[in-house]
């Protein structure tokens, strides 16, 4: 079964960008590799804000990498463009179809609005987050209220240079909400 | 000198208590002990609601673990009654009182609005936080937005039985703020 892994980077108080989108408080040390992470997806799905800062991030572009990237968007036009495919449909029956095929693990790159739907249809497998030792203070949460309670396993827990905490939780099955439910 | 710790029980997604105050998502792990925290302590502060649920779980006193209990509340009138200190003080002059004299550290038991209030003074020396493996979806904020960028240093970082991890962070003087001013 391929997992959704929401994986994020997030300050001490919970948010994954600044209120204009910005992340500059976020940062990678140099003993912390995301490439074993890579290497376990091949699809990112994301927010269409989200997409719209990888853009700014990215120079104009975010394709590449070897990943298939999926925007949910009610704004912009669904179909494939730019190494992209925008999606209108409910984030169950793209994950539905996506778990038919086979593949490896999809990444769910956030954001927060996108997160909260995910975990309301309790599609979200794992997390994977790395948390900064800053306090921002306002921002984007990456957990924004209104999903049903859902309870994890610690997998992992690893402390980096600079104080980056890179933490692995597994959805446990049967606990707060109906884990397993699949499409 | 004394230092503030704001010592506090958190949910994955940053939350203290559920809307209603309750704390049953909390854990305390048979592998943890909270007495090596309150052999360093010997002042407790809270803010007003987070005094009332402390009432209510302990039985309708708090008083006891050889601790000082100051609360801040602006509806309640000032002075001693039950083992505890009523003060309507802005947190830098209490604060600065109890660091003129000598003393152990002092526990900031939050609730969120004084712990922004304390932020917002930058009189948050350490962080100590347990969390636990859930995410509850909705509730209080440990750290309501509203205050200053604060940076921090990580100092410890332990795991343990049923997913808690302790984090323990140290403000670094001289970032985001001015650290090391005191009253």
């Amino acid at each position: 079964m391929r997992q959704v892994t929401l994986g994020v980077g997030i300050s001490l108080d919970g948010y994954i960008a600044r209120p204009d989108g910005s992340v500059d408080f976020l940062f990678m040390p140099k003993d912390y590799s995301m490439a074993p992470f890579f290497k376990r997806v091949d699809v990112a799905v994301m927010g269409r804000k989200t997409y719209e800062m990888a853009l700014k991030l990215g120079g104009g572009s975010i394709a590449g990498g070897g990943l298939e990237y999926y925007v949910f968007s009610r704004s912009l036009d669904v179909g494939q463009r730019a190494g992209v495919t925008f999606v209108k449909d409910p984030p169950t029956a793209l994950i539905g179809a996506l778990r038919k095929k086979k593949g490896k693990d999809i990444w769910l790159m956030g954001g927060g609005e996108l997160t909260r739907a995910f975990l309301k249809d309790d599609l979200v497998d794992e997390l994977y987050l790395g948390v900064v030792p800053v306090l921002i203070g306002q921002g984007i949460p990456a957990f924004p209220s209104g999903f049903p309670e859902r309870q994890f396993k610690l997998t992992e827990n690893k402390t980096y240079s600079r104080g980056l905490i890179a933490l692995r939780y597994q959805r446990q099955p049967g606990k707060s909400g109906k884990a397993g439910r699949r499409t």
